[in-house]
């Protein structure tokens, strides 16, 4: 095969579609996004991308089906809003792959017609967060004062060392060819998945795409990863000595 | 030479003939079966595959032969059934060589007419294993019906994280290439060379493809490993102090 | 994109231009004597290079703007003299990719009619230093005569190991094109920021090249440095306990 | 510039030249005796291997002059022998670029004639050494012969785990192409630069291949390596506490 490799599935006609990217990184934000609107969109696959820059890997379904790694785009339409959401399970294994990947992103992106990319993801704050931000970056202005307006907050110097990987490129590139292309982070510890990190996103988003999505999944996922934080700290504590255990020792 | 090089040394015709991949892995399960298929079936050697993206490397034979390390094709007949058997002393070095080889021994099992593609290997446990189950992941779902009708366990969510290097790629590109490929792979603790987590899948593939080989020989390897084992064990036992140790300490 | 794209942004012509190189290394001392010329001489952007052998990244002005990470060429008029500046926030990821970013690098040079090439950086001296000496490197004999005229040291056998990264292939492969190539490095610890060596490193080519800039902004962030360097020592003083302390513990 | 560049310096006619290798490796073996051959030779330089597959690098001479790495080959004339010695201050940096270069080295040797390779270096036995035994691994069976009545030893199984890197792949690559290759490796601690191995190897050499090389600059080297090895005895030694520190301690 070559070394990047797309492969069509369908063709559907798309208006002023927008590109939404979500591939695994800080706290698996961009995902829960991406994949939390395919399922409630009950999007349509219609495209997948295969490299030699992804790394050398099948997964394996639950019924034992080996698949590809390969990054996915789905045609998902949420209220009058044609998006076009790319996920996967994995990013590219290397430097020159992350940029070989973004512009196939890309450009399978130009074919449908895609003039706006959102590249989500999350921005680790090293503690765990309360009220989750969302913060951008963006290829212009304009576009930034629109982002601004649906609650995504611009901070000097943030995030630090700018960001990698294809979130980034997606808007560096995306600049280059004369996209409306943003980054949006939601903020999160770093530490765990962050269903409510991705609720935030997705506040912002139906926003800004005008759609509403049903967020009962996500904030059950939230739920359920409180009560993971809860449990992880009652073992903590219960590894504390109580006075029982210390006369046991004595 | 180019990136990667293919030397055809015999072209028998084979009647639907079966790949058999076993390069080296964990607890060298793979590599096990592949050789004791290769010696007991008298096998031909029919080709080489070198690449730049195996390790820059030479092997030295007994007689002091320096061999540029490769990927060598066997023609091995064993019953009715004409098997094309891959293996070799190293995988690829990198992530991008992985499907560069993958792809170079699929080119040349389709000028052979292979369309069954079976990919060993070893899947770790992490301690040591009394019954040896093999594990599959394959293409389609027929294939799945076929692997469990001989034995191969289908488990929900393992192996765990997919299936890295060529096997998984063997199932993954072959997927794409419509053959009907599969991965097998011999529970073993990973730590050790493991003959008899090999026997475990040999069984399973006499009755898949319908043969009978020798087992003489892997039975013999087992024992060995299990005297290895038990020294091992012996050795550890002699380090923990006796009443005698500590009365000459004291 | 192509491996590496170059983006011409202006055509100004040149008399006799010399560049001067000055990417992140070794206390930042080349980068802050190129980013003093562009901002004292008011330079022009006249060319971008973009790369994947460059980091997957994109930096974030202080308004949002995200930027693809890029080797940026800058023209500047001191005195007399036309100056290509090039500067970024990274250098490549890679040794073959530091190849190819020096060779473009070079390529746009020889097309604004450049013959004269300084690579700038810092040596390291493992310690603090008061002196700071700026040692050289050259392709050719007749340039160490021009450059010793100018205050450069040459030491035998310094810098030991060579000099690695853009720098040194800039007169490597500048010098395999007869190009007058050299590698000016400022003495400096290694361990911080190090304006003070950038001013020896000004000096030399304020000599060589025959300008004046001035230097009013590189002394305070030298005065700034000095500072930092007091307030870690008075940290570090501070962490060995006073009397007060040891009573209290006591 | 291309992958891999090779700049021919001068074509002189050679007489069944035979190649010999020494780019640095275990105890710099292969070096030490590759650069005394150039030395009591007076070897002319011929051609100059350039790759970006090298390190990134220029080394730079004692008067300061700067030279981009590279592989060279030198003409040398000894009794009635035509060499071609390939020497140079670093190997590739990758796997692949092992492979690009091996074959560079090998194209220009076959524009010069050559039929025969020795690539030489170190093989490491963990301990000091006092019998250089010279080791070797052969391209076809006559010429293990040739080389056993010259003194090299062939031992089964050594060196363990083959031999890598570019004296490697000369050979594996070398009998691709129908040459006589061999690599012959002098036994060294693998902890210090190891004149006397070089000795070893050398005698072998010069019975191989009929000529007589002053041996006297290696044996000042290792009488050099064997005060350098004495010295760092003593220091050993005095670390241990003698009975005054034992005394002023107490």
């Amino acid at each position: 095969m070559n070394d990047v490799e797309v492969e069509v599935l369908a063709e559907p006609e798309l208006a002023e579609p927008v590109l939404v990217e979500g591939l695994p990184g800080v706290g698996h934000v961009g995902t829960l996004v991406a994949e939390h609107l395919i399922e409630e969109g009950e999007g349509e696959l219609v495209g997948r991308i295969y490299s030699e820059h992804l790394p050398p890997q099948v997964s394996v379904s639950e019924s034992g089906l080996a698949e590809l790694v390969c990054v996915e785009c789905h045609h998902v339409v949420l209220g009058d809003r044609d998006l076009l959401v790319v996920t996967g399970d994995q990013q590219a294994a290397s430097g020159v792959g992350h940029y070989r990947i973004a512009e196939a992103v890309l450009d399978v992106a130009t074919d449908f017609g895609v003039e706006t990319v959102l590249a989500l993801g999350g921005v680790p704050t090293g503690e765990l967060v309360e009220d989750h931000a969302v913060l951008g970056a963006a290829a212009n202005e304009s576009l930034i004062e629109t982002l601004e307006s649906s609650g995504v907050e611009f901070r000097e110097n943030e995030p630090e060392g700018g960001i990698v990987g294809i979130s980034g490129l997606l808007v560096g590139l995306g600049r280059r060819r004369d996209l409306d292309a943003a980054c949006l982070m939601g903020e999160t510890s770093g530490y765990l998945v962050d269903p409510k990190s991705a609720q935030a996103l997705l506040a912002v988003l139906q926003d800004l795409l005008d759609f509403e999505v049903d967020l009962t999944e996500l904030e059950e996922r939230a739920d359920e990863m409180e009560e993971v934080v809860e449990r992880m700290e009652e073992i903590e504590n219960q590894n504390v000595p109580t006075e029982d255990d210390l006369r046991y020792i004595g």
